[in-house]
């Protein structure tokens, strides 16, 4: 079942495929060699392009039909890349899609310096629409991001985070972007503010979803689907929401154990085991489910008042994999 | 003389300082208290606020008398403080405006994040003109001093480093932010191409003149005047015109002796003194202020068809000035 939707998916978005992949090269052709490298490396490496194919989904939901739609997506991978490269350093990460993280392969500066590249090719590229709105949509996306990072580093190893304040973090982590590109796409077709709005709530809400996905996975899959070790949000005290919910409801001795175990340094990888356990016994795993579900839910019904066609049913599917996913 | 010259200046910049402080405190107001303090910790320890300053008198030069101007300028200090938190982590830099680097108070991951935070902050700014020129302006800046900072990086140690290298990274290093800012005013201003042409290229020879004359300082100012320890460019391995003058100079044995003083790790501080007479001796340290000279010769020559007024008079002094500072 799961299967089938990735098979849909993959041949609705195969003809944009090929030519965001051109673009996205094309783009970086006539720049400093080092940087293309560095780029290269995290750009090439099996990307999913979810972003630029939202962008051109919702212009196309507006009824652009405008050739300059593709160029104008790969703003939304190059920003990807970006914040990847910067978080890369931030994490001190390894491994980033299987890869050597790129920070391992060169200094740290460079990495740093081939993220403000990529962004500035991203602006560059926005201020080709003369739309100043998509400026601005640009603009909020980094500042939001950047503080959301911000805000993450200063509370990792908080024991005591919220669940409020974890949907602020992954809302500016994750959300906000995939929010821009739908946003921008509607914007990019001229569509009215009811459209946009929709657009913009779509993206939240499956933005959302994505990301909490994506920290059930952390826990969940096993280290060949993840290509990385699991569990490694709590082992650098990164509380996401299964082991939020979990710690809210533990009995104080289970909830002592837990939190000694993500405090403990080294971190005894045989105790990850039973640490799931508890995620499940405390219902962590099944909320976030539930909550990810209710975020697929409301992104689709933002969908209603479009008429349908290849790109709302798209839209529509790819809401259903953000969470059924499994890598 | 020099002394008068600086107190003209200030007398000049004086009004128009205390608005661009009160602005660039009050945008960064309303975000995470973190990202404030890592910014306000470089922002508010003593800036010239040079870059805003020439982007409002290019803006008045032009005729625009705006209120916006003093918002506007603030883009070009934020952009300055954003690329001096990424260096200060690219180059591992332990004092920068006499305080201590921020990534020595804050994590690295931190003090790049805020980079990216101000980043962001300028590019809201900007998008608020509605002027998609002004928009590639600063894509550009972003892109150009990217791009240079990581040759810099690749050519850190090269000892046969070209002028004409020398040249090209000075350029995307320095020159192209404050022919940015110039070029900005008279585009918010909306003058005309051939103004816009000649402010960008009075930026354009002002920031090679300004880095150039930092290039020298770093070999006779004194620790005191500097904030810093002189000679801090030849332990990188970063060579400067002085020196790349001198090498291509100086007798065989001489190059040997300073290519082996440059690679010495650690460095010996008491050879300071015999490599600086080796510049002399070999006019580099001659050489490179004739360089400079010129440049502001042709900057100066750029404001030639512009009425004369206040805004012209500041920017025949600010290049003046760039050469005959201290610090």
């Amino acid at each position: 079942m799961t299967k089938g939707l990735k098979q849909r998916l993959a041949k609705m978005a195969a003809p944009d495929l090929n030519k965001i992949e051109l673009a996205l090269e094309q783009n970086l052709s006539p720049n400093v060699q080092l940087v293309k490298e560095i780029a290269s490396h995290l750009l090439f490496s099996g990307g999913k392009r979810l972003r630029p194919l939202l962008m051109i989904h919702s212009a196309r939901l507006c009824g652009d039909h405008n050739h300059f739609q593709i160029e104008f997506s790969t703003i939304f991978e190059y920003l990807h890349a970006a914040t990847l490269l910067h978080d890369d350093v931030v994490d001190e990460a390894d491994i980033r899609r299987g890869k050597k993280a790129a920070h391992k392969k060169w200094s740290a500066a460079k990495v740093v310096l081939t993220g403000d590249f990529l962004l500035a090719l991203s602006l560059d590229i926005a201020a080709k629409t003369k739309e100043p709105d998509i400026i601005s949509v640009i603009a909020k996306i980094t500042r939001d991001m950047s503080q959301g990072e911000i805000d993450q580093l200063a509370k990792k190893g908080n024991l005591d985070l919220s669940e409020q304040e974890y949907a602020r973090i992954i809302e500016r982590k994750t959300a906000v972007l995939i929010q821009g590109a739908c946003k921008s796409g509607a914007i990019l077709a001229k569509a009215g503010k009811e459209q946009e709005n929709a657009l913009s709530q779509y993206g939240f809400h499956l933005g959302m979803a994505f990301q909490m996905a994506d920290d059930l996975l952390d826990y969940t899959a096993s280290a060949k689907e993840l290509g990385k070790n699991p569990g490694a949000d709590m082992r650098e005290g990164k509380l996401t929401l299964p082991l939020i919910h979990s710690l809210a409801n533990a009995d104080p001795d289970d909830k002592k154990w837990m939190q000694d175990a993500i405090a403990a340094t080294p971190f005894n990888p045989d105790q990850f085991e039973k640490f799931k356990e508890k995620l499940y016994a405390y219902k962590g795993i099944e909320y976030t489910q539930q909550k990810a579900k209710g975020h697929v839910k409301k992104a689709k019904a933002c969908l209603d008042d479009f008429h349908d066609c290849l790109s709302r049913q798209f839209l529509c599917l790819i809401a259903d994999y953000s969470i059924e996913r499994k890598v």
